[in-house]
């Protein structure tokens, strides 16, 4: 079959073997597969990312000049059955999947594995009893997005947002515009959202958020906190602890960029008491001043991925029509596009989500 | 009065101005007062100290040049009433209280002030809305660990513990002895502690620690994980996300060291979903690796200090002997034994808590 295939950090288009289904698993044709983030940084990164990963998960067990088939945020139509399937979903049926498969060496990441190809080729084998089959009328590059807003959906879980809380999502790439849409789902508000790009924040705007700030022209953490301000209270308690600190609402920070220092600025900005959710997967060492962290008792919940039922909601939000997700897909390429996607995606002006169209 | 005086981070006795009580506050003697690791660490670092806090909290205002008494771990006795006093505790009453005044420059720490001296001298102020009373029989020496054993206890509420929680303290100095007090109160098991001093190993059995670790010979971690794995669920579902890792009851660990790498090393040793509580107040910049915790889900929660509740429920436990505190007061000294008290302390085999009595 045709593919886009990463080797040795480049990516080409090729001929590879098509994949087999095995037990359990289905045949299906990439219909539509977005360009995720994680995929820029691991065809730039990969030997670094292989270290980094110490053995641990998908992205451990590749090498570098082993053939990859990237691509894990897909829409694909159903084409064949391998052996003990239980054929519920017949060919034709499209479907949406968690990109996750069983084999004889565990759990492996279609996209992420020299044996299982992802979305940037013709075809995949994935696992039938993840398979959800996507609502007619939902176009194929917007049941695509199921994947990353499901990341976004289940930093909101993490998150167990009171009906207090007043949220600051920092960076409106893709996985940020993902809380964005789930923060608004859960009617948490208002929803202050920060990024330096002009077309990331109207995004922004458009997914939701009540206010948009510049980071380049205002502290993202000063218009926040303004919004989160309680009116002080004239208790005329002068000798309770804390007395004289500003009070806030209970305010909760969603760091969707990943890189090294943005930790540290969310412990720096906060208030007391505030609770981050670390979304943006930054990969190298950071360095933090827990001093800081301790002072204002800040709690720190690290997340990744999304479970099976998280996966399923996301589909239906983007089936229901509840995330004005069209405009943030930028571009459509075939896989002669591929390579050149790649470093389109670079610009945050001119693109955000790109999907490859293997067939079209 | 007579006092241990830190001036240019050297400790002597000397004599300095009695305070004098201001509105609402009462004039006490210190009965016994507990050297706390905090006094060390600023004793030995002030001027990193100032130039870390950045201006927030009780130590930014401070100047190594300047006199200050320490002692913020203090059980006293009410000698007088400033004015407008509501004198519901007479003169002759014992008081514990939270090291907290209240000035026109808004709050102070009691033992980390120039204006405000701490229990290392003959006298101190206290605010008397802040005052509780010490029960009958509950010696002086006892009653003044009812701020360490505070702090241990805030970080057991702050971790909000499941019934089936494992928890591993990871230090069992002061702070880790009185988290372990916390956690056998709140009745969660089975505890792991780990240290390298066999004193404290000792100290931390007898405290309530059911299985007590020397990471010297084998990783508290290991030990701990042991405890807390969950049979094998033999559901034969290959298919599930996780297949095939092993499973744990919830894990928490409640680091008490305080220096630079402990989080990470929490990070790396801990299974995918446990929740950690930073109670060690680790003062220099320190390294982690997001990714680590990302891959993991990770919790981090950091804890300072507690809530005046949390203060008078120590006091109470302490009262109705729910702590056997006794073996962890390792010496008494009169102030000119202060300085060599901090000297004593840095070794664990040794000591773990010495009492200063100002009129011994």
């Amino acid at each position: 079959m045709r593919a886009a295939v990463m080797r040795n950090q480049r990516i080409a288009v090729g001929e590879v073997a098509a994949p087999v289904p095995g037990q359990g698993q289905v045949l299906v044709k990439s219909l539509a597969c977005g360009i995720c983030g994680s995929d820029l940084h691991v065809l730039q990164h990969l030997p670094d990312v292989i270290a980094a990963s110490e053995g641990e998960g998908a992205l451990a067990q590749l090498r570098p000049d082993g053939d990859v088939v990237m691509g894990h945020e897909f829409c694909a139509e159903v084409v064949d059955h391998g052996p003990g399937a239980s054929r519920r979903l017949p060919a034709g049926t499209r479907v949406c999947a968690m990109p996750v498969a069983f084999g004889p060496h565990g759990q492996q990441t279609i996209g992420y594995s020299h044996a299982l190809p992802g979305g940037y080729g013709e075809y995949m084998v994935l696992t039938e009893a993840l398979l959800l089959p996507v609502p007619d009328g939902l176009p194929d590059g917007i049941a695509a997005l199921t994947e990353p807003m499901a990341v976004g959906w289940h930093a909101v879980q993490k998150a167990r947002l009171g009906t207090d809380d007043v949220p600051l999502v920092v960076g409106c790439g893709p996985v940020g515009l993902a809380v964005i849409a789930g923060l608004k789902i859960s009617g948490a508000g208002p929803i202050v959202a920060a990024d330096f790009s002009p077309a990331r924040r109207e995004l922004a705007a458009q997914f939701g958020a009540d206010v948009v700030v510049d980071p380049a022209e205002r502290s993202a953490y000063e218009s926040w906190l303004e919004l989160a301000l309680l009116p002080q209270s004239d208790d005329g308690a002068p000798l309770s602890y804390g007395a004289g600190r500003p009070r806030y609402r209970p305010t909760m920070v969603f760091e969707c960029v990943g890189v090294p220092g943005m930790i540290e600025q969310v412990i720096k900005a906060v208030p007391r008491g505030s609770r981050a959710v670390i979304v943006g997967v930054c990969m190298q060492d950071d360095v933090i001043r827990p001093l800081r962290a301790i002072n204002k008792e800040i709690n720190l919940q690290f997340v990744l991925g999304y479970s099976a039922e998280e996966f399923a909601t996301s589909l239906r939000h983007l089936a229901d029509g509840r995330i004005p997700v069209e405009p943030m897909v930028t571009g459509h390429v075939g896989l002669a596009g591929v390579a050149d996607a790649f470093t389109a995606l670079a610009s945050p002006e001119r693109h955000c989500k790109i999907m490859v169209e293997p067939w079209a």
